[in-house]
């Protein structure tokens, strides 16, 4: 896998080497349609350039208009055959030891864009948003803030991965700025809620699966098939407003407190790519109910950091380090309770981990954690303080798999807090 | 209004005269392609033929394809000037004292079909689904038996149309039967949650407001422009699986209790057929913030039933009879909550109301309220017991305004609950 070179040069340092090839939905230019790429180094190939030159000559993909799209959804919905060979092809279309592209100008003008030229757009349509809870790590921290240490965690937590609906509409790419919400919020002591402006606005350091294959209605989908409905993994930052979500969540759950925007990043790496990064989850105490059952890796082992950058801050300040392997439920476990009552699941939803905490502080994956409520203030390199997110901050998550001479990542998901509507 | 009248028959019990000409999705036979029509006594009127045949001929709609859809999206999207144009131009068409089409042969064999031998498709490809909580009897109910008569409203309950995201893709049109679920279960006296079929299987009455234009993310609606926002309105009934929500839904809310299916009246009856039929809502005390202050009506009155057959039975027997009017916070209070935190709206979005439950038992719209918990079951007429709904049940959900000499309806919301999977 380390020995396979592209003919594109590929810093030691970059997400992208051929060993990665994530999928994305790009623009040339502001006036271009949109159409399927894969990242590869500095560059985007265009795959509906590729296929217009008939050089997808597998069975599955031959003649293909899939990745003449504004999303990835047609492609995926091929299921995980053609996943397999569009790598293969591609994988091989874009080796060091392959002529065909590297070697014909007229090609590579038609294939080739740099990365920071084009416009990135949302990977998918997104049908239903679910967002888990599947950090025993950050549920707990939750729970000794709100309800103290010996009730931390809920009695139905270690035997269900907890998860609810969320909002598609407000998902955003990486890039797209978000205005701070109004919304109501009661303090303790307040006779009555008041109608104001956030003013504990968070975010939350996630992952999220990508569906690629659905399930019928009523047809629960079973753990042991659960990876081959996972297309890949973004990047999602779950924004969060503190204040309003703790005035009305009981009883039925967060609203308006997470629906004002959610970003994700541009490039969905694929299962096949991350599978050299599988690593066994924690020990699972008590033993989860039949239906959760699985054998052998069922996580990755992704490094993930949070940066924040105020408006007075020159480089942005590493703020957490955590990684994706702290998850305590597995992305199919995920995947296989919310089918097993019969929910379908259709290619192009999205299924968010939850916060992704670690053990120590510095890998507590929200602003309400690493500053516990508020009473641990962040120092910034500007001399600033931060409790919570303010005007002007930019919080950027990257997640990056380490491997023996390469690495593969996320790219960046990245979003600035404008201020709130007057 | 009531002078109105269709060269189409009309019974004095339709709930389609020409006042209210409904909107769905159809096709005439299983390999025919979907397209819209409005319902209208005992017909389906196909506005893609009344399209094709250059009837629509006002500025809005003149040789338009939003008909020629498989969704309302497209003819929603237009907004509120060419909802009313289309619905002047069926009105005129379709009057007794028009000769177009009552006059010409080959018009009315292209344009109708007879209603019962249509297939019903969902109205709209619905983007997000919401669902409120906004009966104060229903939440009242509820509270006491989970919480006790001292504290049966949450605090936040009388300040904010407390709402939450269910689950769009199982969302199914009224005719759809439904498997019942598994999923995790815990009685009080258990130590550990069993995986088993659902023993407390539930429905819900509630009606749904379809979106038909939305609003950019960042931009709330005020609430005096909500309605125009709203296209109409569908019944809906919000399966509940009482067992799993009990176990599963803190602290998130409800999941899997729910997403396991939701039905909706193919139906959807327009905001102005609904107009006659405004009325008052219940006062609002405390005061509701500024931005869900509203004037005038805000609530129509449809009358709602709900009607139980077990197998054994040869007639539905009415179990409730309850009133849209019942509901505290209104659709429009619902819709400007929504988006008052800047989260969008699209063309397609549901807004459920949550159970509608009226002051006495026979009104309440729950299995859950209407058995109390289980300690009043209901004798139905073959002299079998319900306290929850159990197989082969089918429950149907109707709603009607009456008029001075007329009356529109919703049609019929029906379900009938399957054996679980082995």
């Amino acid at each position: 896998m380390a020995n396979l070179k592209s003919f594109i040069e590929v810093g030691a340092t970059s997400h992208f080497p051929i060993q990665n090839l994530p999928y994305g939905v790009f623009k040339p230019s502001q006036n271009d349609t949109p159409r399927i790429g894969v990242a590869i180094g500095d560059f985007v190939a265009d795959l509906s350039a590729i296929a217009d030159l008939s050089l997808f000559d597998g069975p599955l993909l031959k003649g293909t208009k899939v990745f003449h799209q504004d999303a990835l959804n047609s492609f995926m919905s091929l299921g995980k055959p053609a996943w397999t060979e569009a790598r293969k092809t591609l994988q091989s279309l874009l080796s060091a030891e392959n002529p065909t592209i590297r070697d014909n100008k007229t090609f590579r003008e038609k294939i080739f864009y740099s990365l920071c030229s084009v416009i990135m757009l949302l990977p998918a349509n997104i049908g239903d948003y679910t967002d888990f809870y599947a950090s025993k790590e950050h549920a707990t921290n939750v729970g000794i803030m709100f309800r103290g240490k010996e009730n931390a965690l809920m009695p139905n937590w270690v035997h269900i991965p907890v998860g609810y609906h969320g909002r598609s509409s407000s998902i955003v790419v990486s890039g797209t700025n978000l205005k701070r919400p109004w919304g109501q919020t009661k303090g303790d002591d307040d006779a009555a809620p008041t109608f104001t402006t956030c003013k504990l606005l968070d975010f939350e350091l996630e992952m999220a699966a990508l569906i690629g294959v659905g399930n019928q209605l009523g047809e629960p989908i079973p753990i042991a098939k659960a990876k081959d409905h996972i297309f890949g993994l973004v990047l999602l930052n779950d924004w969060s407003a503190r204040d309003i979500q703790k005035w009305e969540y009981v009883p039925l759950g967060p609203f308006l407190g997470k629906n004002f925007g959610s970003t994700i990043s541009p490039w969905v790496v694929t299962m096949d790519a991350l599978e050299p990064f599988a690593v066994s989850g924690p020990t699972q105490d008590p033993k989860p109910l039949s239906y959760l059952e699985e054998q052998g890796n069922n996580s990755y082992d992704v490094q993930l950091s949070v940066s924040l950058k105020s408006p007075k801050m020159t480089e942005p300040q590493t703020i957490s380090n955590s990684n994706l392997k702290y998850m305590y439920w597995s992305l199919t476990q995920q995947l296989a309770h919310h089918s097993v009552n019969g929910c379908n699941l259709r290619t192009g939803d999205l299924l968010g981990t939850g916060t992704i905490s670690g053990p120590t502080p510095d890998s507590f994956g929200s602003m309400l954690e690493i500053c516990w409520k508020g009473t641990k203030p962040l120092s910034l390199s500007s001399g600033e303080e931060r409790k919570f997110i303010q005007d002007g901050d930019t919080v950027t998550m990257t997640g990056v798999c380490k491997g023996d001479g390469y690495q593969i990542g996320f790219g960046e998901c990245v979003g600035t807090i404008l201020p709130a509507n007057k």
